[in-house]
């Protein structure tokens, strides 16, 4: 099961405070979203587990955390400056602007109620549009202080390759990983958090010896598909491994495949896996024509640096390749959220809607429940159970008496917190629980003093 | 003992992989910093320590995380638009630029070797430069249609006052967390990475009744002080405790109290603990002219909602007052790095560089070191003993064998790593290692079955 439409989600992320509009008393500011209390710990507990998997597991990765603002001469040089756009035309008549490339189906976005022609006015030539967001940096305002916000987390692991080489003593084959914000001026942001102007990504740009590539990408590939469906639990019929076609890869890519997710608004994009090659490696190098890069790149007049690799085998200088697995953090919580919602027919006949989130991406883990509230034993000691989970720091555990037990177990289900703990009469006496399961509504009845253990082992 | 010289521990981090200069390969972006393999580490378990406290072990606290890029007009209702401002002066003969609250100690911030009056020019009157980013959002270039790059996380939280209250059904007191980060276009970046462009704060804003104030204050300020003692391990000397004076007080600040550390730099702001009043949520709430607000506020003619609270006790609504603990990220990594930089003369003469972070703050949890590199038996075990660590997903641990143990040991002191591992001939007989204390240097003998219990308990 899984959610049918986008709306579904979307209602019970705004109403249960996983995800807010942007700015929302102001009107919303397009593109931007906020996780409430609950979105955080689910987004903080993907970026955990990836992390956990692509760095702490291998013994060939190191994390970096690099800056948002970034010199300009790296978006030149990476391409961004010169390709990153989208083409958009003019009417010369009534002043609507319209994207070049998507004519039929698109609307006016100066005044989104016009389609393009409707006035029958001539259209300009087609004009580029840079979807990076630029800023003024430093106290004087000139055509030279600016900075781009890094439209991918990519090229701050580019650039500091030699730092992450030198200071690790590295060899080849190893990665660089970052998990952080990226910012792209979207025309038309669309689908909720999936289409925005600012998103967070994990990526991983590892390096290979030139041959070992092809072997090493599909190797990728296979371990992010298992990781996406054992670990975060989307369900594997609802991925795909899209090859892209030949015409339609970037010059320098000699392989890409994107792993597509079935979202309610139907298969697209979760995570690009891409062979690289030389490029990027080789376009903020100096020097390049000493290089032998197979990749083609522009003249590098401003890197300080040769980014290449000595290896001690061949005694030879190489620019290795690069695989980058580039996923959206933003898209994978999107997933989790479609892949888990689910509307159960009770055997009353009522609807619960249970979201199935693998406990360790739960953002509540515990809720304690006391069976009457108006029993002050049972309401002290359900207090006390929950302030011994809270001072082991290491989960989102609470309280809740405002409703009678079935109410507060259906708004346990709808967020996804894999265990209820209810503290009834027979607590009192033998100091057990009853721990009640989120899928199969089962109870088992457990010694208190079991509790944290039993829940630690399970998330 | 801690660092004596801020260039003792800017060195240390360049070298071994803490924090690198911004863009370094292309000269660099004044004001922004790389964290490195180590350092990313770090910074991450500050930041889990910190949610840990001040989330995970409290029931009256939500935590989110907004956007960087807000509608403008949180901005100008928060004030920023008008007040987030340095005054500068522009020389009318040599064009230099100066601040203008600085003449006696700044230099020229266009050609940097002038001081003010060198020229012997006459200076403009003084004008007022907004520390704010500024940016183009959407495909239309007009003045209309800008945003600003947050430059505190702390606005995110007061606009999703209501968003949060409503989703969690909160009742007073209760608190708001957030980690984020926020920019700010310092004239004069300084101090390696204490004042930069781009930073990372932990923020909370705590709404309360009004007249209960002036005590959570005071328990704030105790409460966090003892974390950065107890948890960050900064020595109680180097903290102090400054009461902001009234005349340099915000106009809505009823008290300011600023936590102060011992940078080798001099005392400088580590943590800021506001009292805000009903300022924040009353400047973002329509209709303010009923709610009865203590500060003094603009004018409020584009937001949606009243930021208030039902109070079910009294049957009247209310705007609550803040407490606002807000602490550096950046400040809070260099602080302990300066606090655990220690030189330590030895017996034989040499001197040790050791980092001597809390275990639960140090990037590297346990290296594993082969007695010889030489002996294959020697060697796949420690291997073994290091992929069990990796599997267990939890911690950084390493594998170490490119010099001589003595020097091993070294290289992991002065990254911090709390345990060394190490695997020698007699291991291969009765499966124990030697586990080495990072600051006693102390060695005991460890059944291989119990490392990871060992480490576990002690991070």
């Amino acid at each position: 099961m899984a959610a049918q439409t986008l709306d579904q989600v979307v209602n019970l992320c705004k109403r249960r405070g996983f995800i807010f509009p942007g700015s929302e008393i102001y009107g919303g500011l397009q593109g931007t979203f906020d996780y409430g209390p609950l979105g955080v710990e689910l987004k903080n507990n993907l970026k955990r587990l990836w992390w956990q998997h692509n760095v702490y597991e291998r013994d060939d990765m190191e994390g970096v955390d690099t800056s948002i603002l970034m010199n300009k001469y790296v978006w030149k040089y990476s391409g961004h400056e010169d390709t990153f756009v989208d083409p958009l035309v003019d009417c010369k008549t009534c002043k609507g602007r319209f994207r070049a490339d998507k004519l039929n189906e698109c609307q006016c976005l100066l005044h989104p109620k016009l389609k393009p022609g409707e006035c029958e006015g001539q259209l300009t030539e087609p004009r580029a549009f840079n979807m990076m967001f630029k800023t003024q940096v430093g106290p004087v305002a000139d055509d030279e202080s600016f900075a781009y916000l890094r439209p991918e987390t990519a090229q701050g692991m580019f650039v500091n390759f030699s730092n992450v080489l030198v200071s690790t003593n590295r060899k080849l084959p190893f990665g660089i990983a970052q998990i952080g914000k990226s910012f792209r001026n979207e025309i038309t942001p669309r689908n909720f958090i999936f289409r925005v102007r600012e998103f967070e990504q994990m990526e991983i740009e590892y390096f290979v010896t030139p041959g070992v590539d092809e072997q090493v990408h599909e190797d990728f590939i296979k371990d992010h598909v298992d990781w996406w469906v054992n670990v975060v639990g989307l369900s594997r019929e609802n991925l795909d491994m899209y090859e892209v076609p030949a015409k339609d890869l970037a010059h320098y890519s000699k392989r890409t495949v994107d792993l597509m997710y079935k979202y309610p608004i139907g298969w697209e994009e979760l995570e690009g896996i891409a062979n690289r090659t030389d490029f990027d490696l080789g376009s903020h190098s100096k020097d390049q024509s000493k290089l032998g890069l197979t990749a083609k790149v522009i003249e590098n007049e401003h890197s300080t640096e040769k980014l290449t690799y000595f290896d001690h085998v061949t005694n030879k200088h190489l620019v290795p390749f690069v695989i980058e697995p580039s996923a959206g953090v933003d898209r994978g919580v999107l997933a989790a959220l479609c892949e888990a919602y689910t509307e159960e027919k009770l055997e009353n006949g009522e609807t619960r809607v249970v979201l199935k989130l693998k406990p360790a991406l739960a953002p509540i883990k515990v809720a304690v429940l006391p069976l009457k509230k108006n029993e002050p034993r049972i309401v002290e000691l359900a207090k006390s159970i929950k302030n011994t989970l809270l001072a082991k720091g290491d989960m989102r555990a609470v309280y809740d008496e405002t409703a009678a037990i079935g109410k507060l177990y259906r708004r346990q289900d709808e967020v996804g917190t894999p265990f209820c703990i209810t503290v009834d009469f027979q607590s009192l006496d033998d100091a057990t629980v009853t721990v009640r399961d989120r899928d199969t509504m089962g109870q088992i009845r457990l010694p208190i003093a079991d509790l944290y253990g039993y829940v630690r082992e399970r998330i």
